[in-house]
């Protein structure tokens, strides 16, 4: 279901001809409302892409009727034609469905650099306006947003009085946001107003898809889009809500891991003992963007000393010989020297959890990366040939 | 003749039966003098080993009579009793050479997390104090600290008066200094005094071995020393010393970025129109370190979307609509947008090169990097089995 799963919600996937395979390309969800609250959060980036530049328009009027996704193309450094281009987009769909332009949001994913084939792109909207659904539309918005993603991802729940949350999402590669990652879409058929549903997309995405980082590299193009219809008739305890967003948002979360680009290993780590929530962060997102680390795991080799290695690099606080490194439960490093017997750790499941304690303070958070494979630099040498 | 070119120094290279594989592991470089100036930089990770710490200090005084370095152990992460085998390490030196350990620097490299052989370690140190040599001596120290290194790193010149510069290097992995980088020892017998040494080191190493980011790693262990024994009798005017110095470790840089493990290409980026030096250095490094980039070299894919993209993280001043970017020549970015056809950029050549105007003011810098392969993938994940 999806996107679809709430009240309120149609959507559709179509094929453009935006890509060479024939596969579906573009996606369309709509709100149908009562409501229109919306909330977003976009990449750090400072070379974004038109879409992005569009959207953040968009969302200052807090209102937020359809979103338009394409695959095959991420229309970014494209100057002023491809903004032009997202403005055309935005305009054919608000003539399909007969609304307002401004509350449009536009997201494109795919290479970077190219003009998007407009003469295709626009009656493939028109082509999706027509077939919106929400019994069908859910999965096939959710299919046509794939890029290099080898399956489609989704979740839905259930909140307290019965309202829904319901998500898709794209991403196997360049997952570093800092902020947002990937595209993705999250509906609900909650009432909520604009300014809560901000709050609780922020609240979600920071502990979730923020802490998501498989190669260090950042989108141009990164959206995490909330809709609201409040079809549901329910408004429900804020943090409650949250609560329930953040759990959807972990579920994606899991997804785009798992999924990511020639990955063998899922790699959680933990930090804890840390002076502040950003320091374990910040140590985390060391950790997880240290190449010689992710070799290691990739063979299956306990190498703490790349773990200790990494941890130095930051200015989080620490004393070098107070740190403590587990990995898959063996403690391999204590006091910044030899621990257990790291013949102990088996490597050989695909999830790795590897716990670093800096022994500095009660502050923890933990960080999602992927292994680096050999098919990682298969798929990144061939990826716009 | 490495380090043994200038007049002063003796050196050898002996096994001492820390590698399984029974190559050299263990060298000794004297100074015999008369001056014993010297300077040194270090890795700036705050995770530093044993010989980092101990050599921080003897550097303070700013003479050293001998360095010894080993491969085949980090002597990283191993608490308080790697520290006394670091200590021993430089009183079995100041011994079998009759001088004080207060004035002996120590260098390891290999696997972190391991204490080293002492029993084979300390009668190679012996062993090499009995063979010290200014005509073989050179060569077999710049072989017996290889690890992955496929070749010996050596250099050297002759400056205006007849005074000599010799060097010698390891490193083919975990290059990223952000101060030093590796380690490597340079030679002179000209005569300037230790605080003349530390200017010229510094500025040096700023613009050459420091400016080499293979990938992103911060060693524990990266210390660049420099020693002056004055035996040439010359005192070379500083700006010339700092010349030809810069022009030495411009040659063991050159060296170590050919010979990065697993590397396919030689990546120079330079990055032009920035507003400031640091602006400049902080884009360059955020493009060495960009995993889909390097990927896409290795591929021969001349994506420079991915170069923007890498820009874009930063905080460096620019517009994103004014900048212009080459691949081998051929401006595929002008404007931040699609410029020359890139179909033009011929990489198949092992040199690329990248270079990025940001249209933001008058300062440059270059950075080197390799490209990303599957055989960097294989060597780092199997480093410590």
């Amino acid at each position: 279901m999806s996107v679809t799963a709430p009240q309120g919600f149609r959507a559709a996937g179509v094929v453009a001809g935006l890509k060479d395979s024939g596969a579906r390309d573009l996606a369309l969800v709509v709100n149908d409302g009562p409501s229109r609250a919306a909330a977003a959060v976009f990449t750090r980036n400072r070379v974004k892409a038109a879409p992005v530049l569009w959207s953040e328009q968009v969302i200052k009027g807090r209102r937020v009727r359809a979103v338009v996704l394409n695959s095959g193309g991420a229309n970014a450094c494209t100057g002023p034609a491809g903004f032009q281009d997202t403005h055309a987009t935005a305009e054919t769909v608000a003539e399909a469905i007969q609304d307002s332009a401004g509350e449009i949001m536009v997201c494109s994913t795919g290479l970077i650099g190219e003009r998007l084939p407009m003469d295709k792109l626009l009656p493939g909207v028109a082509v999706a306006a027509a077939g919106l659904s929400r019994t069908d539309g859910g999965l096939a918005a959710a299919d046509a947003i794939r890029t290099t993603d080898s399956v489609a991802k989704i979740a839905f729940r259930q909140g307290a009085g019965g309202y829904m949350i319901g998500a898709m999402a794209k991403g196997a590669g360049m997952l570093a946001p800092s902020l947002a990652t990937m595209l993705a879409v999250v509906t609900t058929d909650a009432d909520l107003d604009a300014v809560a549903l901000d709050r609780a997309l922020r609240s979600a995405t920071a502990v979730t898809l923020d802490r998501l980082d498989s190669d260090g590299c950042m989108s141009t193009n990164d959206t995490v889009l909330l809709m609201a219809s409040g079809a549901a008739g329910v408004t429900p305890d804020e943090a409650e809500f949250t609560e329930l967003l953040t759990d959807v948002c972990a579920d994606l979360t899991r997804q785009l891991l798992v999924d990511a680009e020639g990955a063998s290993k899922a790699i959680t780590i933990e930090v804890v003992g840390a002076a502040s929530d950003f320091d374990a962060v910040t140590v985390g997102r060391s950790i997880a963007r240290n190449n010689l680390l992710k070799c290691a795991i990739h063979g299956e080799d306990p190498n703490w000393g790349r773990v200790l290695s990494a941890v130095g690099t930051t200015e989080a606080v620490f004393d070098p010989d107070e740190i403590n490194v587990a990995i898959n439960g063996v403690w391999v490093c204590r006091n910044g020297s030899f621990g257990d017997d790291r013949d102990k750790v088996d490597l050989r499941p695909r999830d790795v959890t590897i716990t670093v304690d800096l022994s500095a303070g009660p502050n923890s958070a933990t960080v999602w990366t992927t292994d680096l494979t050999a098919d990682y630099v298969h798929e990144n040498s061939a990826y716009s040939t």
